[in-house]
Order: C-alpha cells, then sequence, then structure tokens
C-alpha cells in the first residue's frame, strides 16, 4: 500500500516533498512499461478517464490518454468543440454529469486559473489539473522534476534557470513550487515586462541578463514563445527576443559541460533555441516526453487507488 | 435467452410493453456494473459498434460510448466533419460501407426524421436511432421510462406533464409513446406555436397553463429550450418564456410533494427551471444521465444478441 | 516466421512481388477474423500505432483504426488540426515526439510526397505511408491486388484499364506499380490533360478512348473525381466528364462479361459510374473496402513484428 491520500492532483504548491517523492518513484516503476514491446499492464482495467480538455492542447492530451491506455483504462476524449460548454453549459454541469455516468478520473485543461479546483472541490470524481490558466501544470513540473533527478541522481543544491516567459507561465510556476521543494536554486530570467512581481518572494532569483542566468547553472530550461498569441501582450520582437534569450551553440559554449538543456515543447526552432542546441548532447527535451507518460501513469494510478478504495467504501 | 428478436431499434412506437420491459429488466441489471470499481463485462468483446452522430451531440454520444466500452465492445467515433458525408456521399452509402467493414451496429444521429429507418431496412448491421429530426430518440424515453420506475416503482397511472417546445421535440414524442403503452396519463403543456396539431389522438391532453401541468402531476418533465436555435420559429422571446412555463422554488410548491422533476438535458438554468429546483431533492436529472448508460448498455447487448445469431448463422 | 524484413511500408514501388504476396497471403489468413462474431485476436496487444493523417480522410483511418483494434493494438487518432503543426512545429518533429512517447507504429497521410519516406529515414518506430501527395497509396493498391486476385484467382496476364484522373492519382500510381510486378497489363485511360508524362515507360498503355479500356478488360478501375478539388486544374467540366469517362450500364454492354467494377471510393454516383453500375452483379466496391481491413492488418501485423524484434532486442 502505498502513503498517498489526495483524490485529485490541483497543483504542486500544496504537495510535500514527500508526496512528490511518491509520484516519482511510483513513475519509476512504470517507466519500464512504456519500454517493452507490450505495453500494458492491468491496473486500472475498468476505470473511465475523461480527457475535458477546454483549451486546445494535443501533446499534453494524448500523454494522458496513452497513460490510461498502458494502464488499461477506458479514456473519453472531450474536445472543447464538442462539448455541452458549447451549449451553454458551466463546466461545473459538465464535469457532474460525466460524474454521474461514473467517470472515475478528469483530466482538466482549461483558460482559467482555479477549474479544476472548482470542479475537485464539488466532485467525488478525482480532478487532475493538466494547465489552469497561468496558475499551474503539475504534472509538467512532475515529469521535469523526473527528468532532471534521472540525469542528476539528485535535485537538491542544484541551479537551475527558467528563461522566458516567466508572467504567463503555468510551467514555470509549477517547476518553481516543485524544485524549491527539493531545495534546488531557481533563477528566473527574462524580460522585464514578462517577469511577475513579487516573485522573489517563493524563494527565486530574478535577472533579465541570459548571461548571468547561464553561468554555473545545472539546468537550463527554456520556455515556450507562445508565437500563436501574437505579439505584443509584453513580449518583445521576435528578433528581438531571440538575439537576447535565444540559445545557440555559442552561448552554450559559456555553461557547465554538463548543463541539461529542457523544454516543455512543442520547440520553436530558431527562437528558444536552434537546431544544433535542440538536437544536441545537452537536450533532454525527447526524454522529458517519454517521462511524461511515466509520470501521468503515476499520477492516474494514485488517484484512482484511493478513488477505488472510495467506490469500494461505497458498496460494501 | 431472452426473448427479444429485433435486429434494430428506430422507436418506442413500434414496440410493445413487453418489449420495453425486456430492455429496462436488462438494464437494471447493467445498472449495477457502472457502480462497481471495475466497471466492465466481457459481453460485447470483439464487437465492432460505430457513433455515426450527423448532427452535434456530446452527452448522447458518451453515453453510448461508455456503454460500449464498458461492454468491452471496439467502438468507432464518427462525426459529420470527418465523415465523407462532406465529399458529397449520401448516408447510405457511408452506412453500407461501415457494414462492409463488418461493423455490427450503428448509433445513428441524423437531422432528418426516418434516417435511421432507412438504414436499417438496407443493412444487415443493427441501427439504433439516437435521435432522427422531431421524430424519435428512443433511448431517452426508454431511460426516463428506467428513472420513473425507479423511483416510482411502477408507471402504470401516474400522471406525467410534459413541458415545452412539444412540436419540434423528438423527446416528448419517445416519451409519449413509451409512457402510453405503460398506461400514464400523460399532459402536454407549452406555448400553442410550439404544440402539435392533432396531437390529442395520441392519448395525451394538451394544456398551454403551467399551473394546470403542474397540478397534481407525479412527473414534471421539462424539455430543453433550444435556445442555439435562436428565436422564432414559434418560440416566445425567452423572458416571457420563463414568465409562462419556467419552474422556480415558488411554482413548484404548488406540486405533489413527491413529484419528481426530470430534464433531458443540458439543463438552462435560470430558463425551463431555476438552479435550486434543477440541484433540489425532487430533481432526478443526474438520475436520468446515470440510468442513460445502462439502458444503452441494454439495448447495445440486445441488438448484439440478435446480430450474433446472425453473425454465427452466416458462418456455421 | 514470416521472411518480412522492412520496418516501412512507403510504396509499391521498392515492394518485390514476393514481398507483396506475404502481405497478400497474411491478410487472406486475418480476413477470417472479421467475418467472426469476436472479431479479435491478440497479436498486437499493447503496442502504439498512432494514426497521423495531415490531410482529412475517413474511410482510410477508420479502416486502419478497426485493423488495429482488431488486432488488439492500442491507437491514437491525431487530426490536422488537433496536432501541433498548427502551433507551427514540424513534422518531424511531431514524429519524433509521437517516437519519445513509445509509438510503435505510425500511420501517416500528408499532402506532400515523400513525408512519410523522411520520417522513416528519422524514425526507429515503423512508418506506414496512407497517401502521400499524388506519389502513393500502398494500402489501396495492396487491397486492390487482394480484391482481384481473390475474385480472379490471379492477376498474371489481367488487362486492367485504370480510369480517370491518372496524373493527380496516388491510386493509379499505387495500382500501376503493384500489378506490373505481378504482370498484368495495365491501360490507363483519361483525358490528355490529366494524363502524366512518360507514363508508357512504367509499362503501361495510354488511351484517351473508354471505348479501348473498355474492350477486353478484365478489370475496370474507376478512379474518383476530385469534386471537392473543383473544376480547373486540367479537369473536362463534369458534364464532359460523365459523357466521355462516365460507365452506366450501356456501356458495360460491351465490356467482359465476367468484368470487374472497382472503384476506391468513395463513389459519386451518376460522375465515374451509375448506380445500377456500382451496385451491379460487376461491382466488388464493397469488396475492397471490407478487403481493405485484412490487408491492413497484415500491414501493421508484419511491421510490427519487425518492431517487436528490434525493440526487445534493445532491451536484451
Amino acid at each position: 500500500m502505498n502513503k498517498w491520500t489526495r483524490k485529485d492532483l490541483l497543483g504542486l504548491e500544496e504537495l510535500t516533498r514527500e508526496e512528490i517523492e511518491i509520484i516519482l518513484d511510483t513513475a519509476a516503476s512504470f517507466k519500464e512499461v512504456s519500454a517493452r514491446s507490450v505495453k500494458k499492464v492491468p491496473a486500472l482495467r475498468g476505470m473511465t478517464i475523461a480527457n475535458l480538455f477546454l483549451e486546445p492542447s494535443t501533446r499534453t492530451r494524448i500523454s494522458f490518454e496513452l497513460a490510461a491506455k498502458r494502464l488499461s483504462a477506458d479514456i473519453l476524449n472531450i474536445a472543447p468543440s464538442a462539448s455541452s460548454i458549447s451549449k451553454g453549459e458551466t463546466v461545473k454541469d459538465t464535469a457532474r454529469n460525466f460524474e454521474a455516468m461514473k467517470v472515475d478520473l478528469m483530466v482538466v485543461r482549461h483558460q482559467s486559473s482555479g477549474t479544476p479546483h472548482l470542479l475537485a472541490k464539488n466532485l467525488s470524481a478525482g480532478v487532475i489539473n493538466a494547465g489552469d490558466g497561468a496558475h499551474e501544470h503539475p504534472t509538467q513540473g512532475l515529469l521535469d522534476l523526473f527528468t532532471i533527478r534521472e540525469h542528476k541522481k539528485k535535485i537538491d543544491g542544484l541551479k537551475v534557470s527558467i528563461i522566458g516567459d516567466i508572467a504567463f507561465s503555468r510551467v514555470a510556476r509549477s517547476n518553481l513550487w516543485g524544485l524549491s521543494k527539493f531545495g534546488a536554486k531557481v533563477t528566473l530570467c527574462g524580460p522585464p515586462t514578462l517577469m511577475p512581481r513579487g516573485v522573489e518572494q517563493l524563494g527565486a532569483k530574478v535577472t533579465h541578463s541570459l548571461e548571468e542566468a547561464i553561468q554555473d547553472a545545472d539546468v537550463l530550461y527554456l520556455l515556450r514563445v507562445q508565437l500563436e498569441r501574437g505579439s505584443g501582450k509584453g513580449l518583445p520582437s521576435l528578433r528581438e527576443y531571440v538575439r537576447l534569450y535565444g540559445i545557440d551553440g555559442e552561448r552554450l559554449k559559456k555553461a557547465n559541460p554538463d548543463v541539461l538543456i529542457m523544454h516543455p515543447g512543442p520547440v520553436n526552432r530558431g527562437v528558444e533555441l536552434t537546431s544544433d542546441v535542440a538536437d544536441g548532447k545537452h537536450s533532454v527535451i525527447l526524454d522529458q516526453v517519454t517521462n511524461g507518460i511515466a509520470v501521468r501513469m503515476a499520477v492516474l494510478y494514485l488517484l484512482a487507488s484511493v478513488r477505488g478504495r472510495n467506490v469500494k467504501t461505497t458498496h460494501s
């Protein structure tokens, strides 16, 4: 029996280091499943999981879908356009309907911060935050921790620089929470207009100089530039951004010889980093993708075990 | 062996009371499956079911999808935009192609009345009408009967008032057929412009007064106002509709103390009914959603048993 | 153990006659599975297959989806709009991400010729070309060969006339390669503007006269007129096309008494052929659809067996 007791995964802010370690250790044991020829275990057979993505996404949705399938669960994909929400129904009503259909776990992405929390409070089903506004994206944070720990054998004391659009990034926020709990030293680097106020109070160092962020770092974590949002919104011109914060082979020479290059994907080649860096020996970007499945299998498995205990209690 | 012999489910009009009872009793035995932690039985393993929804829908599609998965069938979801129909193919050709792919059962929603019947006539595969124009929506009618029977322990002699846009409602039509066969007394209530002519000949009482519909009723069944259709088309203004036919806590006080509030969903809160009524103790709206899965499992199971006999016959 | 050694299926051009025969023979053994009541074998349990359709399609996608499900594989459907490609990612990056998620086989449709080849070169996952531009559509060619062989008991020496928009047809191209390798005599028939230059060098006879194409033919293969492309692009007016190249009952009288009518679907009734011909005794169009599943099961199975050997090697 594991010691996991939460019915929901809403953010890394609320988790203890011990809870995060339970997830990472469970993920380590599931990672092997995807490396097999028969990538399937019967752990969640007969459980129903809903992917409720009310903001477009492919990778995270697919990663959860594969995680669910490799655990033998049944999975429903609900796209924003397909949902009854387009008929004016509230998210809460949509979610309560899924619950009435005996959905066990709901993976929720929503443009508004706090939506998964609202649902978690109102549902007996487990809720997994798959990204809420600029707030948190906890499974991304977890897979990043997993990948760092895998390559560096520890997280404590590591210097991690997160570079880019910090203010609007739920990825940065979840990483900051997670890394801090493990005793890593986080530096946030980006244009002043994309740096949230008071972020130093969370224990991070702030710099606007890429050179400073690169120096001595064990991990360079590049955030995705949201090109599709269009310019403005505090973003400098793309050309200016690349000049100030883009990482190419030349800049990488100033980094530690064993520095890790990380990125949540999809990469804008030639923007956050050049192709030689994205595909180079420091890059663990595809490892992050691989580990995403293992981490999501672990999260689904742990929440399902709590859910299973509840469902059984109800009927015994 | 059950006594079910039809290869298709096209409407409640053509079913005998006995046939409906077979479905409801089968559904009762399947309801327990969704309450388990392992919500899966192998009954339809290796069968292929196609969800051919040529009119947008989420809930009904998902309900069929979950019903199929909990029976271990393979299910295909075909959306209107994805279908070859957008390349100018007729529905019949699309359906015959699925049949050539050895699809066993086709769940069909279409904006034209009679499309499922046309397909049923031309296919050896079983066809389930999941809503055809303003004609019928038999699985909705069945889950409503199931829910009423579950709460009232009988249907005979009950007074059921169906309120709203009767003329354009396949839900009203399927309920009217089903309830009548069970000896319930149906009252249809709505604005004169939304009341089909000659509906009294089907054995229903007609009123335009909500007060009359509420009085003595055992069940108040509120139809969804199709806001997305826009106004006009005989619909009074929304404000006027709410004033005349919306149910709030005040109006509910005049109803029987054990009245059931039903709605096919999704609810327009503040239109057909207020939130205190939708979420109140009389409401069985979420029970309807839960029972929808059980009823659809029963229908898939019964039709598949006929199909299985046919397929085996063909090959032995 | 079969003798299949390729990790990818990119086109019929590169396959030997012997390799094609392995596929057709494997398909013959899988055809029986879809005729059963329980249409499922555990052959690919725990394998992950991605349907990456970057050009809209229903039939081919569904055919691969059913083939995968009947082999018990897990399948992901990726639509063009849903893909990260809409966020500016390259196809190659998208594919490498799927590979990082341990997808075993990728079924790829793309509007550009050569995309599947590019991916095959860069991935350890197996790649199946499901149609690349006007280049090849090998599983269509294979199912056509299978259907001809099934009805005629041989392919050698048969006279096959392919009629329509040859220049833009990947179906024509794959059939031409496949049929030639089996010693069939191919005649290409269509308007001069839709006939690619130098096609005679591939061993086909070219004619612009339908009468000539019909005479003595064992198979009349009608290509789909891409109505949705609009007129122009070398296509005569629809009326003119039907007058010159459409097949009706009258014209069919001049054909061999045992001629086969084939079409890749979806049929434009009244254009390439009239309904009496499409549904008549010579038509094997729905057999093609049925055989498509068997052929795709065979292709998935054979590539997966190579993939399985590779995956096991990596981990032992």
